[in-house]
Parts: structure tokens; C-alpha cells; sequence
């Protein structure tokens, strides 16, 4: 039944894969006016879906579940905006003859048929949908149980939409029940790409029961360190900035290192200062020997959970560090290749660590709040991927299309390039 | 155990990762070098490991595993070759102002750890270990138990050279047992790419017991289609030399497809013809109707499991599809994603069949043997790959380099950039 659903999507991914441009964005321009028309039957099914959910679920769920008209109307210009950007398919990135008449090509084309499955947030739906197709994928939807009645009113508007369009519905699909989900990660010949949205367990869950590839990432431990040769008032401004701008983002920090030499003076001052930013603090053995009894205020003993804890909370792990050396390992043995800062005015310093810390984002001198796809200017973020392997750190549309090698001859054998008068290849960049 | 071997070669690999090109090189060629020196030594481990294994393994295996002076020679001159290739480690992708004195940049870095598992072929050790150094990393190396005296007299030549050089020996490691082999599978914090080299069944178990990413492919099961358009002589010397030029490598094809409308006249010709070359032929039923009593020679008939078999030898199956879209859905329905292949002269008919088949690599009037990294122009093949995720189909040097995003500031917070008063970036490509 889902293998049918997944190759029914296939089917129209691949009519989607080879539409022109403006084809595709008449399709996305389409799902938003489709969205506006809509608008008060969606936001009525959301009224259900709250309804149902008050008391419960957590709050912070509560408030993501929530798609009023002022929430779906920003949704809404998304859609538009994802029309505005770069087709990511049809990039030609080699061109090369191989022999006379031989002519390769290697161009970008969309991965085929992605399995998106999200918890609670039924907006996910609307940027998910016209990322697809502006990527030229099929999308097979699984919300959270609780979005049901959004997300069916979401998708039903988005296929109307579509029908008006040259994109066959049939490119997006939505599923609803949590067994279909496992059934869904089993289909490694029918979906080529998973996107997991959701809770670090929840992500985690996906990864280990899928042979699929998984865009994404589970942990997000962050670190900055304050080098020897900081500027006090930046690595000031970076710490408050980098634990408490949004400490539930995947980018915020969890551990501060700081160098030995100038534990003494720059610990009480940064403590002071997160505390007054209501971030309580856990400082290690070494940190509390240092500061002796010049706290005013209390400060809790990190433990050795401490280092490869997520609080995604106003709390933060201090360690003191004898070097960069020192820094650097703590980060490479606790850290989940995210993103990780250092602030010195020491530039070899900062070489070192840019070079030797295994992060997809590795800083110098700034908040590891700007690892995101809209901050670096990709326009539309899919995911932060901790993935050595590209694509890898945060992930824009180029993490929906892959590539195919194109190869054109007149007839060109393999034999003519073989053996004792093996005619040479002339490789020649065009 | 396992794992402290792990770390150790991270730790060197690290060091690596930073060395410049001119260091590398050096390395390369100090490798060449001491495997030059030591060529007595190899070629005799090498002869008890093929005394041992002289008529308890297959004969392709024996010949695999066999590795005497004049293959040693050719095997050095490929580590040189190496060198000359273009460093893939510090190339700038991205060069971007986020905002004033916000600069980032997208530089590749080496995957980190290699974990490569081979079966018989001792010269693959050389081959790996100058790829490693080259891009970077580390090389955690798994020979086959045929082979265990050659590939240990190899990595000790390997590491003799490397003592010479300025990467540290540790880089490369050899184990021996086949209980390591599922071990290594298991560590996916310390191996960050497993490639795997050997039979489709060796690499299907690999890809089943690992969450480690892997680079290769199970199956080639490739197709060409001589469609109605196709001009017979250039069908016939692609069908032969796309079956016959090396029936054993991955790019050979199973299946040949024949558009109706020709069959009658293309069938008794290519049967002909692949008769004489020693081809066994699988027709479909469809194809026995055709040839009626045309066929002076005894063709076997295809069954369903045929379409999707890897022959990997002189067996071709020949199935008669309607029109151009049946090809296309065939391909699609039994292909590996590896490389297919369309004869015609109708330019139209061959963008539909370049973009429609869903494979790594797609032709048009050419032999499907070309898909291959040294024929690409790529001077080093890896692996093929047959995933959708980059790196697909010949995966030279770039498929052991990912990328980091390096952001440096001055002090630069994200509160900067959000709420009323947000300053908007800049994201100016430098």
C-alpha cells in the first residue's frame, strides 16, 4: 500500500524533475494562492487539532502546533520567497570532452522521492512542499499525530493549488499514522532521502532504524572557547550571545572552555554577567579551585555528563583549559561536529583552530548563532546536517538535487581506447 | 582495542590534514620509494600467500591475489601518478561577506578516517594508501586473509617510507582477522567512510552492518537501448563492446533492449553477432515470436529473473519494449542506477532518455564502459557509486574531502540581526 503511494510519487517526481523553470514556480506561486483561498478552513482545522491537544502537550509544542491566520500568512509569503530563488536543478558543473565527438556533462537533478517526517508543526508542511518542487522532488509528508486535521486541510490546499498547475498532486502525499512511519523507513528503494524534523530522540530514532540517507543531525554541542589572548568585551558579548539569544536552537552553546591564564579574571566577570542573563551555570573542580571565594554567587559543580549534555536551556557547562591544545581535544571528544567558536586576537591561534576542531562550522570571533542556512545566505535552510560527508553543516537547496553524469557520442567504443594502439583520451575542459 | 587504533590513526590523520600540498607529495613519493626498496621482500611474502591459496580459491581470486615484480612496478608507478594529481584538500567553494568584517568561507578538509575493506587484490593497499595521504586522511585497511603476508609486507614498506616523510606512519593501519572487519563496521564515531572493494554479495553485507556512510556499489546491472531511430552499425558496435570488452567490470551491460518497429531486422543480426563473440543470449518471449524461424542458432529464453540479474559474464538478455517510454520504465524498474546506455539518432528521443533514467550515469550513442573515473578525466577512481546522495558514479579524489564553513568576525553577535531594529546581512560573494 505505502510501496504503491511511494511509486505513484515517483511516477510524478520524475514529469516534475524535467518542467522548465517557470513551470515550477507557476506551480509554487499556485500552492500560495491556493493557501490564501483556503486560509479559513485551514486555520478552523487548526482550531481542531489545538483543541484536542490543550493540557496534553508540552507548551512549547502547544505553541508550534498553533497555525492562526497571522502564522499561516507568513507561511504563505515563504512560499513566494522559495519561488524567487535559483533553480538548484539543470546546474551544469563539469563539461568535458573526452575524446573528439565524446562530450561529458555532469548536471545537477533532483534526488527523486523524499521522506519528510516531522513532529507537531504543521507549517513544516507549506515549506516542505514548495522546497520539493522548486528542487523538483516528490514528497511523501508524515505529521505528528496531533497535526492531523492541519496538516490533511495543508495538503488538500496545496494538491488544489497544484492542479492548476503542470505539476501532477500526486507529488505530494501525506500519511498520518505512527506505523506507517517505520514503513516508511523501510522503503530504501522507493525514497531516496529522509528529512527527520523534530526532537534530538526523535531524530535520533530515525537514523538508527533506516538504511536511507538522513539529512539532519541529532545533538547540537556547541562550544565557544576564550582564548588566552581574547578581547575581553567580545568574548563577553559572544558568550551572552551564543547561550542566550535562543537556547533552544541546535547552534546554541553548551560548554564554555577558557583558557588557564586568564581563568582568574575573566571567570567572575563572565559569571556575573550569565547569571544576570538568568543562565545557571556549572563549573568544573579546576574553575571553582580558581575562583576560590571570590563568588558572590553560587555556582553548581559540573560533572563529567555535564560535557556531552544539550540542555537546549539557560544553562551552561564551564571548563577551565590549560591551551588551545587542550581546547581543541575537549571539543573533538565531547562535541557533535556543529559548531564550535573561539575568541582570541591571536590569528595563528585561530588558524589552529579552524584547522584542527572537526566541525561542519568552525568560528573565530563570533556567535555560533550564525550557523544557519538563512544567515549564510542560502535563502532556505533544509536542515543542519553533522554529517562528515557533504552536504554537511546547514543545508540549503542544494541538499534536495543530486547529480547525473551525461555522456554523448557518435558511436564511441571503449575498445578503441584499450590495449596496444589505445587511442589517448584528450580531456579537455569546454 | 579496535577503537584505540581508531583514535590513533585520527590523531595522525589530523595532523595530516593540515600538511601542505608540497609535504603530501613528498610523502607520496617517499611511499614509492621504500615499496621500491622493499620489492624483494613483497613479492616473496606475496609468493607464500599464493602457495597457501593455490587451488582452495577461485581462479579470478588467485590471479587477483597474485602480485609479482612487474605488477609491483605498475602499482608504484600509480602511487607517482598520485602525486601529480591536483591537491583536493583547501579549495575555497564559497567566499562570502555575511556583513562588513563578517567573512565566510567553504573550504574543503578531509573526511578524516577511512575504514577500506578488500577482498584478495594485495595491490589495492597501495593504491588506498596514496589516495588517503593525498586527500588528507586516515587509513584504517582490512585485506582479505588470502593476502595477509603481502599486505603486511606492503604496510610496513608503506610505513618505513612514511617514517621518512613528515605524515606520521599511524596514518595507515592493517588489520588482519575477519572478526575486525564487523567491528570496524561498528564504529561510527571513529570511521567516517567505509569503502568497501570486492564481490556484489561482500559489498551488500557491508551496506547492511554498518550506519558508517559507504561509498561503492552492490549491484551493475546496466542496459542499452537501440531504440527505432538507431543507425545499425553504431548499435551494433556499442552492443558488443558494452557486452564484450569486459564482461566482468560493473559497466558491462545485462540487458539489451529493441524497440519493435526494428526488432525483426535488428534481432537476427545482433544475435548473430553476439553469438560469434561467444555470448550466451536470453530472449524474451516476445522476441522468440518476432525471430519466428529467422534463427539458424539456439537462443535460450528469458525468464522473469533474467531483467534483473548481474551476469557478470557472457549472458546478455534481450527484451522487445513497444516505444521508448517502455524502455525507460524498464531501465527504471530492474537497473542498479548504474549506467544505460540509448543508440538513436533522434536527438528528441535521447533528451527523453538522458532525462528520465534514473541512473548515475546516462549515455547516448556511446558503450555504457565509459563510465569510469580514469575515462571521466579524473586521474584516480575511488569507487563507483550507484546512491543518490553525492558522490554518484565515478568518484574520484573529491568523494574523500567534505567541506567545512569557516565564519570570521570581530566580536559579531546574531542579536545584531533579529528583532525591530535587525541590521540586515550583506551576503556579497567575494
Amino acid at each position: 500500500m505505502l510501496t504503491e503511494i511511494a511509486q505513484t510519487t515517483r511516477l510524478a517526481a520524475q514529469h516534475l524533475a524535467n518542467l522548465p523553470t517557470a513551470a515550477k514556480n507557476a506551480a509554487i506561486e499556485a500552492i500560495a494562492k491556493s493557501l490564501e483561498d483556503h486560509a479559513a478552513e485551514i486555520v478552523a482545522a487548526n482550531v481542531t487539532d489545538c483543541q484536542a491537544a490543550e493540557g496534553e502537550i508540552a507548551p512549547a509544542l502547544y505553541a508550534r502546533l498553533k497555525l492562526d491566520a497571522t502564522k499561516l500568512n507568513g507561511a504563505i509569503i515563504g512560499v513566494l520567497d522559495v519561488a524567487k530563488l535559483a533553480d538548484p536543478v539543470g546546474q551544469m558543473q563539469i563539461h568535458r570532452e573526452i575524446d573528439t565527438g565524446l562530450i561529458m556533462q555532469r548536471v545537477s537533478c533532483p534526488v527523486g522521492v523524499l521522506g519528510v517526517i516531522f513532529e507537531a508543526r504543521p507549517d513544516a508542511v507549506i515549506q516542505i512542499a514548495s522546497l520539493a518542487i522548486k528542487s523538483g522532488n516528490g514528497v511523501i509528508l508524515k505529521g505528528g499525530k496531533e497535526a492531523i486535521a492541519s496538516c490533511t486541510a495543508l495538503v488538500k490546499a496545496i494538491k488544489i493549488g497544484l492542479a492548476q498547475s503542470q505539476v501532477n498532486p500526486d507529488v505530494i502525499q501525506l500519511l498520518t499514522t505512527r506505523a506507517e512511519t517505520n514503513e516508511l523507513l523501510k522503503l530504501d528503494r522507493e525514497i531516496d532521502l529522509i528529512i527527520p524534523r523534530g526532537s534530538n530522540e526523535f531524530v535520533k530514532y530515525v537514523q538508527d532504524n533506516t538504511r536511507i540517507p538522513v539529512l539532519g543531525h541529532a545533538d547540537g554541542i556547541c562550544h565557544l572557547y576564550i582564548d588566552r589572548e581574547a578581547d575581553f568585551d567580545k568574548a563577553i558579548a559572544i558568550t551572552i550571545d551564543s547561550k542566550t539569544q535562543y537556547p533552544a536552537a541546535c547552534n546554541a552553546i553548551e560548554t564554555l572552555l577558557i583558557h588557564r591564564s586568564i581563568a582568574s579574571k575573566f571567570l567572575p566577570i563572565i559569571i556575573d554577567r550569565l547569571q544576570a542573563h538568568s543562565v545557571e551555570v556549572r563549573l568544573s573542580e579546576l574553575g571553582h579551585q580558581i575562583l576560590g571565594n571570590e563568588l558572590h554567587l553560587t555556582v553548581d559543580l559540573a560533572i563529567a555528563t555535564d560535557w556531552a549534555t544539550e540542555y537546549s536551556d539557560l544553562i551552561i557547562a564551564i571548563q577551565i583549559v590549560p591551551d588551545l591544545d587542550a581546547a581543541i581535544t575537549h571539543i573533538n571528544t565531547y562535541g557533535s561536529r556543529h559548531t564550535d567558536s573561539i575568541v582570541t586576537d591571536n590569528l595563528t591561534s585561530a588558524k589552529v583552530f579552524i584547522d584542527q576542531v572537526d566541525a561542519a562550522n568552525v568560528f573565530h570571533n563570533c556567535s555560533t548563532r550564525f550557523s544557519d542556512g538563512f544567515r549564510y545566505g542560502f535563502g532556505a535552510e533544509v536542515g543542519i546536517s553533522t554529517q562528515k560527508m557533504p552536504p554537511r553543516g546547514p543545508v540549503g537547496l542544494e541538499g534536495l538535487v543530486t547529480y547525473k553524469y551525461q555522456l554523448s557520442g557518435n558511436g564511441h567504443i571503449a575498445a578503441t581506447y584499450t590495449g596496444e594502439n589505445a587511442k589517448p583520451f584528450t580531456h579537455r575542459d569546454l
